[in-house]
């Protein structure tokens, strides 16, 4: 079983003196070795627009819009997946709320400020959070018992949202509302905080059922990254013109964030405010189709659909083609976000593949991936593989930590995953698509070629390559694995390096 | 309940650009600011010698010393803690192998090389460790069939030992022995890799029962530190003339590394050499003494035991005494890592008060102190608690991570810790005794004076206190909590900050 050898096209332009603002760049400029990620058109969903306004949350912010309103001419299915940090901001609350009183059904879109996360900020926190909700609704002249709109916030932990500000601007932004290219990049701007450029992408798609119609997706997404005085945040929008039945996407979104926006890792910290929201209005649907529904048996997979593979076989042809396209979709938004990682000079997957669980893969890809030792070697170009290997040898759910030990209710530990140090490789895939360089076979250290390494690291977008049933199976093993065919299971977790910039970035004295 | 006020009464003195070499600085050379850490003299548990010789495990060490060995004159009980990472090394084993088939009694001591970690070398690997270990035995003409001897290595990874280089040096420490504090500073000088200064601390104690006695305990450690192309590593040794028996040795150690050497990091990294080794000869004890022991009932605790507050009411007046000096000494020597790690421009304690477990005191104290955003901004001296606050939020064991759920064999899944953050508050703590600085009261942010902050962020030494209990409980808790004594339970962790120092140390491409 030869690695697979991916070849990662896209090249990031090195920026090692990145310009950070304290919200989204000023109207398109972002540094020239950044256009390449920034479209300058789109096909966008049929019956969403999008505005922007400025409130000037922070008081230093004078021009930049900073409003940004995403709807759905008709009120529409949505879902979302939220950070599990236990301190969460307000408008997560109020997010999660809106969809569960709805069923994840009725929802007219989402309004997000920057400038402050509206985190950590008590119950009048949560009033003000209820307070931008509402006055999207207003804009629409459609107040119901229950809220129609999300909300989301970024910025600033800790301080109060200016409310008045904001509520003034909301209605500015529903009058600018449009469904231009131009509307939606506005947006992808307004929502930034430390981001160097506006992550938006857009494309067409069919379903197998009926090919002559063209859906579309789009979506815009914000990096992970910190700023004085505040913790940023993972934001995403995704609007498609699909018809999906509300409960089917909440589970399609759950299945899809997973092995993207919950695999990539710019430094490990999990936000508070963190939300990914998707919104499918079926605008574009012809009137005879049926909603993309799921079968009942995957609906009792929750709420644990993450961790677990969604029973494919039983899905329609179509929902099959959108569960493709989604999940791309969200990975490539994802992939963004890393690509603009604080101090980022390196894009770096780390793909891990077993005979066994998703989960153990997971969890060592993880593992790696959150190492800052890993992280300093790979900025520095240094082919030191003992790290990585170290890494995986502590990955939590793998290492047996005295400390931190796990049980049930009932007092019973927990199952660790087994990984076998004597059947573990460790792989670098060059990203031009040359020949991998083997740097540990089956728990051998390699003789490394050091030039080799050296040619490798100095690419910006770097592979590392984990198996952990190389080979053949111990002898004790007494069932025939041998004349079974072996599955592959895989998972992959982006990243960047850690440098010199991400110090400054994050350590800088507020002022 | 008010919080406590720790005065950290040592100053670390800042030194931005550290000197890091690849082996143990030249013989009494290190930086001045680091001359308070290094003892000019020290009182040494009877019938322990100590001998370095040169091997030059790394080819570029022409003249340092980089073996050690610490041995007492008869054989005697010792324990050790290891890594609980998968991929151990060879002296890991051996020195398990050494303990276990020998009961924990009857050791000599140990040999230590630095430069070359004999980690991920296969069972060549083990054979040099071995050999080590033999080869010590053989300079006290009393060859077993068990070996007597622990081994540790440090340096780089996934390289051979040069062997014969080593067991040709081994005699020459042996020939080396001595018992002076020249002696013990010399190894403490051997065993480091990217360290700057030697760690060696000496005190002398007495036990109750016969207060006419004096003994003394002695140790060395060393780094957690990266250099290319090598991971280093933490080692330890201690060495006591008490007379303690030897399983009640192992369960006192394990226990004091809990809350001492398991409580520190540098970078969230647990190497794959990792040690800590304990010998207690009973030179000083007198003759009739009995050895230190522990009730029946704490021997069923293992192999848990650091999970457990050790049932000291048992334990005898003598053993109560010993444990205290055993984990105070681990605890100093501990700190002394901290105050070299790599990069490190402050020292950081992180101290958690909890009514309830002490294990959530220690997952969140441990999640704060290997936050990369807590540690950059404490660098950057940014009084920012947002991010604090979100490292609680996320600890392991606190957090629901949809990706990481741990389930025993029956399938059912783990209980987490409960944190309230409406009953959370974090305090800076200052090292000067003056005024703690309160940044979140009992959920609530507090407005934190910003030249004050300031203020206790210039002081190299810096303490975050976090009460997760604070505040009267919540009224649905039908259990008469206000009228029961509350008891306070509390968790340390000691971490320094990440530096522009740091990334340059680790990401050094290797030359």
């Amino acid at each position: 079983m030869a690695p697979r050898l991916t070849s990662l096209k896209r090249v990031f332009s090195s920026a090692f003196q990145q310009v950070r603002h304290n919200s989204a760049p000023a109207d398109r400029k972002w540094p020239e070795a950044k256009n390449k990620y920034v479209p300058t058109s789109g096909t966008y969903p049929k019956g969403f627009l999008v505005g922007t306004s400025h409130a000037g949350v922070k008081a230093s912010n004078t021009t930049k819009d900073d409003i940004a309103m995403v709807v759905s001419e008709e009120p529409c299915a949505a879902s979302a997946v939220f950070t599990k940090n236990i301190f969460q901001a307000a408008p997560v609350h109020t997010s999660k709320q809106v969809l569960t009183k709805r069923h994840y059904d009725g929802i007219r879109g989402v309004i997000i400020n920057s400038g402050c996360a509206n985190a950590v900020t008590g119950s009048l926190g949560l009033e003000h959070a209820s307070t931008m909700s509402r006055e999207t609704d207003k804009c629409f002249g459609d107040v119901q018992p229950e809220s129609q709109t999300l909300v989301m916030s970024t910025g600033v932990i800790g301080q109060r949202l200016p409310i008045d500000k904001i509520t003034a601007a909301i209605p500015k932004a529903h009058a600018a509302l449009g469904a231009t290219h131009d509307h939606w990049l506005a947006a992808a701007q307004a929502i930034c905080t430390t981001d160097t450029f506006p992550k938006l992408i857009s494309r067409t798609f069919t379903l197998p059922s009926h090919p002559e119609t063209t859906y579309a997706i789009a979506g815009m997404t914000k990096g992970a990254g910190m700023i004085h005085p505040n913790m940023a945040t993972l934001l995403g929008v995704i609007c498609t013109d699909v018809k999906v039945a509300p409960l089917a996407l909440k589970a399609l979104v759950r299945r899809a964030n997973s092995g993207t926006f919950n695999s990539i890792t710019i430094d490990g910290d999990t936000s508070t405010n963190d939300t990914v929201a998707v919104f499918a209005n079926g605008a574009a649907a012809p009137e005879e189709t049926p909603a993309l529904a799921l079968p009942a048996i995957n609906f009792s997979l929750e709420p644990s659909v993450e961790h677990q593979i969604l029973r494919i076989r039983d899905c329609s042809p179509d929902t099959l083609a959108f569960i493709k396209v989604l999940t791309t979709f969200m990975e490539d938004l994802a992939k963004l976000v890393v690509r603009d990682g604080e101090g980022a000079t390196k894009f770096v997957t780390v793909r891990v593949q077993t005979d066994n669980k998703y989960l153990t893969a997971k969890r060592v890809a993880m593992s790696i991936a959150c190492s800052s030792l890993v992280k300093t070697a790979l900025y520095g170009k240094d082919a030191n593989w003992g790290r990585i290997l170290c890494a995986i040898g502590y990955a939590p759910g793998i290492m047996h930590s005295v400390d931190f030990p796990m049980f049930t209710r009932a007092g019973d530990p927990v199952v660790y995953d087994q990984v076998d140090p004597k059947r573990t490789s460790v792989f670098f895939i060059p990203s031009d698509g040359s020949a991998e360089l083997k740097l540990l076979v089956r728990g051998e250290p390699e003789a490394v070629d050091e030039a080799r390494a050296k040619e490798i690291l100095e690419m910006e977008d770097l592979e590392i390559l984990v198996r952990l049933d190389d080979g053949p199976v111990a002898k004790q093993d007494d069932k025939p694995r041998q004349n079974r065919k072996r599955k592959m299971i895989e998972a992959c977790v982006w990243t960047c390096d850690l440098s010199h910039e991400y110090v400054t970035i994050n350590g800088d004295y507020r002022t």
